[in-house]
């Protein structure tokens, strides 16, 4: 594939000089709509041979366009607060925000390459690498991303005579490094596991470009042309038509039996038997917080639930047994308007724990398929890939070595009733009901729906969710503090 | 002053009983006041001898109240990305939003104290550090922030007992750690010098509380009742008054003469002298920020000026002759709501360049006392203050290492309104004229007014402002460009 790339593509100067100014004008008009309009972000990767002009590719971008909303990142080697975090965390807080471009150097292609071509890992690696990356893109651009991936190609005699050129002149001899005298090494293994990638990873939302790059006038060109195209075509495009997807009432089970319904909500606890129970739970928790592997694992868990169903009260058990300097509990209302600009997970990315910490998420990620499927906040699309996207984000955490739980705190109509007039009764600011409430309480056969559909989809082995029968509260507690201490005593 | 606090405090058991449960109703009422309306941030500080119960303070605080708009952070080792930049950064980055409640566990105060202890440092410079400390409190203090700092203390009698007491029982061996029974050596050393520093830092608006903590009971409900009637009093506050601020009037000067007066605007450089001069600046700059020695410095530059003054295209030069992948341009517009809820300088602490970084920021920091004091956005005594507060942003980071630049371009009255008419005959939307820039245009005197006023306070020996002729976009350009170099020559 790299054949088109050795032609000796080149631009003579007079073109480029009558070209570039027609160019520039219109990426600054085309700039200026995408950061006006903020209709979707911009991800530039930029890869290639080393030597081959990367850096000035895109200082020539940086010059030619407005450099305000341009951001470029090399991402090299990990801070130690991304080492304790999953190894995607470094590319989402660098996420471009929508009406604005984001440039990668060193990308989530990087790490699976070198490690392939070092020879550390094996064949099958990679490919499972690149599927992860198949489904992070593909996340992006159903989000709205526009994806371009450049490679700049060099032939092995091109990159001699550029390096060689460029030593032989006082006024550019630093550019060229140690590393691309070995980048020129390595070359002939670079090429069969770069066509390999390329080809497995060029999709229609998220394509390669190879751009031939023995010409720096021909390299620019190209790579401006083909950023103005894509970003000019884009703009143009009215709303998307959502992709097909099954009609939701399908899934519907037909003889009426839901995981829901087969919970047994009439176990309880009375209060001495909960004072025991709370302080050995309690006990065992704090005890396994402070285990030595704890050093190197983290712990993330999400509490859902019905309105009322004692979601605060249960989590406060939780942390009654932890290190305040621990643990953060994240409350889940309306995204804030940095987060608005960004894919729906990247609030949830932002907050995930170092090592040695928990974050515990009241309400979660999980609202993409319960009250914005059900209030209709998003696409049926939209909530439907997000089962899968969900599977993936939890699945990263727990490559990472963090432990994820996940609770659905149960209880019945009536029980929620008795909870809210008791609300109403108290007079407690604090306790207040909404309209929002009432109004949920009227979808609870439709929650009930999405809720086991969100059990069904996304329960697995590495992040399981544990339904808890909450009409009675002690119960709920217990159970909650139980299932996690069984779990941690496994894992740690 | 710790004599109060080693009187053998103590609460029976009956009373906290009776007395917890109130206090806890009351808590969660001002907290639920506080998160819906979001008046002011609170800032707990809870430090004190080793061993003296400040995790358990704050966790049975987290388990009274409602833990989710709290934060507790144990600042302690600093991160890379941390260590990278001015030291108070790491303390700016987990300031608590308006609305919640955030604990310093490590606080600003910890470093200097154990400076001093470990003699590695002597009381001047201890002294030097709580000028610091002070300012920083004020200014969080003006920012509306409510600031308590609670001292735990314990006799070495009392903390001897406590230990002694702690480790004879299985259940809670575990609490008293190596650190402790060191504290407890150091004790002596420690009194004296926390004595002083509460004495010097004990203020109106951030006082220090000390808590005898031998009783567990009595500790817990003295932290707590404290907190709560700071809170409710602070609630019940009415807008607060502004303190007495000199008439801005008689700032003015009286024979009319004034810096911006004195540039000679008639500067100019024809385009084939540009040419070469932009060339030799940019090849110096591009050498200077090869520097082996930037990779332990970084760069902070300001963009200020008249509207159309010219300053991204000066920009676009400064950065043309830097890699891109090392420089970040923050183009400041109107606050994000997460940005609206902390103090004003925090978007700026936010984007701080890692070292061997650049962060440009086009407007910046001085909009507090530009826009914000012409157009009435912040009241006088704000804009006032602010000149000490800039200065002292800015001495951190010098001291930090980063250097720091600072231009306002300025053009005539005449000069602009050409620059806005050819705005308006190109037609490009890009250069559309808003309707705020006219505005801005009719306030022309008030605005000179103020940027006299800001370089008169902010041009500091460590952060100078230049001041560019910008009639002349070339002249302005280079002028720029070779204040960057003659200084970065100088300092690396």
């Amino acid at each position: 594939m790299f054949e088109v790339a050795e032609l000796g593509h080149s631009i003579d100067k007079a073109t480029y000089k009558k070209e570039v100014p027609k160019l520039r004008e219109a990426l600054l008009d085309a700039q200026f709509e995408l950061a006006e309009k903020k209709p979707f972000p911009v991800i530039l990767i930029v890869s290639g041979v080393n030597g081959a002009g990367k850096g000035e590719t895109v200082n020539t971008l940086n010059f030619w366009m407005d450099p305000r909303s341009i951001h470029a990142h090399a991402v090299g080697e990990q801070t130690d607060e991304e080492a304790d975090r999953p190894s995607m965390w470094k590319f989402w807080r660098r996420l471009p925000p929508r009406g604005t471009i984001g440039i990668f150097f060193g990308s989530w292609y990087s790490f699976p390459i070198r490690q392939h071509i070092e020879g550390k890992k094996d064949q099958d690696y990679l490919d499972a690498h690149l599927d992860d990356i198949l489904r992070f893109e593909r996340m992006l651009a159903e989000e709205g991303a526009l994806i371009l991936k450049f490679w700049l190609h060099l032939s092995k005699d091109a990159l001699t005579d550029r390096l060689t050129t460029l030593e032989s002149s006082k006024e550019t001899k630093w550019k060229v490094t140690k590393d691309d005298w070995k980048g020129l090494e390595k070359l002939d293994q670079l090429v069969p596991v770069a066509e390999h990638v390329l080809r497995r990873t060029s999709t229609a939302h998220a394509p390669w470009i190879v751009v031939e790059a023995s010409d720096e006038k021909y390299r620019n060109l190209t790579v401006g042309k083909t950023l103005l195209k894509a970003i000019q075509g884009r703009l143009k495009e009215t709303a998307k038509t959502p992709p097909l997807a099954v009609p939701v009432d399908s899934l519907e089970s037909i003889d009426g039996k839901n995981i829901l319904g087969s919970l047994d909500l009439t176990q309880a606890l009375d209060k001495s038997d909960y004072k025991k129970k709370l302080a050995k739970q309690q006990g065992r928790l704090s005890k396994l917080m402070r285990s030595p592997k704890f050093k190197k694992r983290s712990i993330v868990m999400v509490f859902e639930g019905n309105d009322a169903a004692g979601k605060g009260g249960a989590i406060r058990r939780v942390t009654g047994a932890m290190d305040s300097r621990t643990y953060d509990i994240i409350p889940i209302a309306a995204p804030t308007d940095e987060e608005k600009v960004q894919p729906y997970l990247w609030r949830f990315w932002r907050k995930l724990p170092r090592v040695a910490h928990t974050t515990i998420f009241d309400r979660s990620w999980y609202g993409r398929v319960l009250v914005e499927r059900v209030e209709g906040f998003c696409a049926q699309a939209d909530w439907l890939r997000a089962y899968n996207e969900i599977n993936d984000f939890e699945e990263e955490m727990t490559r990472h070595g963090s432990i994820v739980f996940k609770f659905w705190l149960s209880i019945s109509a009536e029980e929620q009733l008795e909870r809210f007039n008791a609300r109403e009764a108290t007079g407690y600011k604090r306790f207040k009901l909404t309209e929002e409430d009432w109004r949920n309480r009227d979808k609870w056969d439709e929650y009930a729906h999405a809720v086991c559909d969100m059990v069904e989809r996304t329960s697995t082995e590495i992040a399981p969710w544990t339904l808890v029968e909450a009409n009675s509260k002690y119960f709920a507690r217990i159970k909650v503090l139980k299932t996690i201490c069984d779990r941690l005593e496994k894992e740690l």
